[in-house]
């Protein structure tokens, strides 16, 4: 696996390989010292065309844990707004001997496409509204700690389906990992085909909430309501909400998931954040870390970790 | 001593014992490689939701030569602006895995609120009006360098006392260490009420120069002079600045302090700060990496420093 | 040698010995952890005044793979437009213990300046249109590898010299390592008097194209259009550009240099950049690192790299 560009591209085994990889670094991150030598020597460069805090600071925290050295490339959408510019920039970074490159773009396929123009291995940290598999992957890995196991397991994912690459990142690796997934929202957030994920589609939340394993609810953009693709935040919550009396429906195993940052009291009441211990929020962010760990450690290191014999020291497990 | 958010907190032993720590981390400083792996593994977040080079530099160094892996998140405080916000930021660094947070916030009380919501060691950087405790134990520790002990000095401390939070930190820093402390100034930069300090209040700075060991000056902010509570710049040199005229009448032991960034031809002029040796200005900046990294070590550490048997070296010591 | 601050303060045995190291490194980059501890301790600011994306990365990258600490300084010009400022600014990152200071300014002599103002290592990283010592060493070194030795050999510098401090570096440094240079562009573009240089001039690039071993082309700045110095790049293109048409009177071995980012079509066409392997652009990008890692080890390491005797390793050596 050089890349990771979409979760499309990774068959059931390689998820949960990489999920179990991620159970072991999060492991490592329990240590007094939480940190291997996995990626000494190696550069991983965080080319983030759009702000980011959180999802940076996270693959941020991944490589050092990892021993790798991190250079920070911020730069403003403004000046490279022409795909030749992008080249240029990327394949200056380049040159200067990097291994990995994390990218965030606003245009969707941006990082499949810078993986065409160098050689070093490129990791999707969102573009546009077509992928975020580390998202994804993060997400499954809290439901999977929370629930066991996938497979079987009934899930909604709520909200603007159409304009999120989270949702269609995590359709693909639900229903990869053996999830029934329905999405939920009003028509104008539909994706126009929901052919080429293997979901179902629901127009409203109620119906479902008895049983559900995990409610995956999305952050509504302020830029929807200034298309009127939703009438008023007020008619959402209504509608698809997770208001408290929504989430005594769901069963006491169920899940709540949400990306952040939440609007509260609009997809979600803050009665449900506060007091809800199946609200999972901070579960997710805190997954963020070794799951960037164990992707960073498939595309640039020796393979599985720890590498090495299971029942020996591995040279990767050493403490740095 | 988890957290270090106002000089309040520390009674006078603990601010004797950082400050013992700060020497023994000066010495540290002195080595060719003037690192130690006290904080090895430990995760520092810089979160300054207030702009500041030069405290932020000082404590990402003084983290780094404790080995700690230091995080900066900085971030504009316009969308921050609602409490609310503001938690879940912090709680959401907080998931990532982090060990302490050093906040800089315009809001008064913000790392002591912060300190509430999550479990990690919380330094505060400098809160609105309220308190910048690191700068008051780093002029603590120049004065002590230059005077031996605070006990029974004078100290006059000049400008504008009431929207000051160095002034609030080094009132009570000073005066836990013995010293006897005059703040001195206009009547519309002084504070509603004196009474919560152990203070002398005087309006004139001339009648005390003979009599000071040690003279520290405010920077002026311009804003009061909109506020009209400063009638000119002039007009408060000619009351309160640190002239070469009044410099003079100092005694020779006299240390002159100022936090930076100094307005030369207002709180004091070039005449003094280029010739007299008394000014400890850049000894301030110096003793900022120390005593951060004592106060570092002190809430993150396994206690005073050097840790273990004094007479052997300790694993704190060694050098990375 | 304890600052780079010109090019002409180095003889060409100075500069082939920087040279010779930066082969070293380049050797070093090569290894599967490319570092080395020979700045094991020191730290290293990169005080950028004005904007660079890419030779700041550079000169960070280089840092870190010797194992230097890295603190960057990221200031807006605008707050610092007073020389008065700028040295406050500088003896305050000073006064924190640092070793060497990175200098990017958009005033001529800036770098200078700071050297008189305290005492760390002072390499210039681009001062207004003085000096660029960091790029000529690059670009000389990317010469010597594809032509063997400049020695002899004839190199044009085409376009803007006048407002260039890469085009003044380069003179100097091509010049002292024995290069035969001719400047090349418009007179509006030349600068007042060529004296200072051991170089040629010329106005059309098109009679000298079968001769050179080289041609070095300077970015065309749009401000230059603006003071109607240049009537427009299709006009510049027609005389000056490197059109297939002229690339193809080159001879084989010519090497084409370019310091980036070009605009193809004025200076430089996309035929010639997309196919022609005597581009040597990422090739000058690579060159960086290795380059500013021997600049930064003769201004502050023990001397030549490798230090210690030449058949044993040396301290400076062992793999971090």
């Amino acid at each position: 696996m050089k890349h990771l560009l979409s979760i499309r591209d990774l068959d059931a085994d390689t998820l949960t390989a990489l999920l179990d990889d991620a159970d072991r670094f999060a492991e490592v991150l329990t240590r007094s010292v939480p940190k291997v030598p996995a990626l000494r020597g190696k550069t991983v460069v965080l080319a983030f065309f759009e702000d980011s805090t959180r999802t940076r600071s996270s693959f941020d925290l991944a490589a050092r844990r990892l021993s790798a050295d991190v250079v920070n490339f911020a730069a403003g959408s403004s000046s490279l707004s022409k795909g030749e510019s992008l080249r240029d920039t990327v394949e200056t970074i380049h040159a200067m001997g990097i291994d990995a490159m994390v990218v965030r773009h606003r245009s969707s396929g941006a990082p499949g496409q810078i993986s065409e123009w160098i050689d070093a291995s490129i990791v999707n940290a969102g573009d546009g509204w077509h992928q975020h598999p580390t998202q994804a992957l993060l997400d499954s890995f809290v439901l999977r700690r929370r629930l066991g196991s996938l497979e079987g397991r009934h899930i909604a994912i709520v909200g603007d389906i159409a304009h999120s690459r989270v949702a269609r990142s995590n359709m693909e690796a639900f229903t990869a990992l053996g999830a029934r997934v329905t999405i939920v929202g009003p028509e104008t957030l539909m994706p126009a085909s929901v052919s080429p994920w293997n979901v179902e589609v629901a127009h409203s939340l109620d119906p479902l909430l008895g049983e559900l394993d995990a409610v995956y609810l999305l952050r509504i953009q302020n830029e929807r309501l200034d298309e009127v693709l939703i009438p008023s935040n007020r008619e959402f919550r209504s509608r698809f909400g997770l208001t408290a009396e929504r989430a005594r429906r769901l069963p006491d195993h169920a899940v709540i998931c949400h990306p952040g940052p939440m609007n509260l009291g609009v997809e979600i009441d803050r009665e449900v954040t506060a007091n809800d211990t199946r609200v999972a929020v901070l579960d997710q962010v805190a997954a963020g870390v070794p799951v960037r760990m164990a992707v960073l450690y498939h595309v640039l290191g020796p393979g599985r970790f720890p590498a090495g014999d299971a029942g020996t020291p591995a040279s990767a497990e050493e403490v740095v």
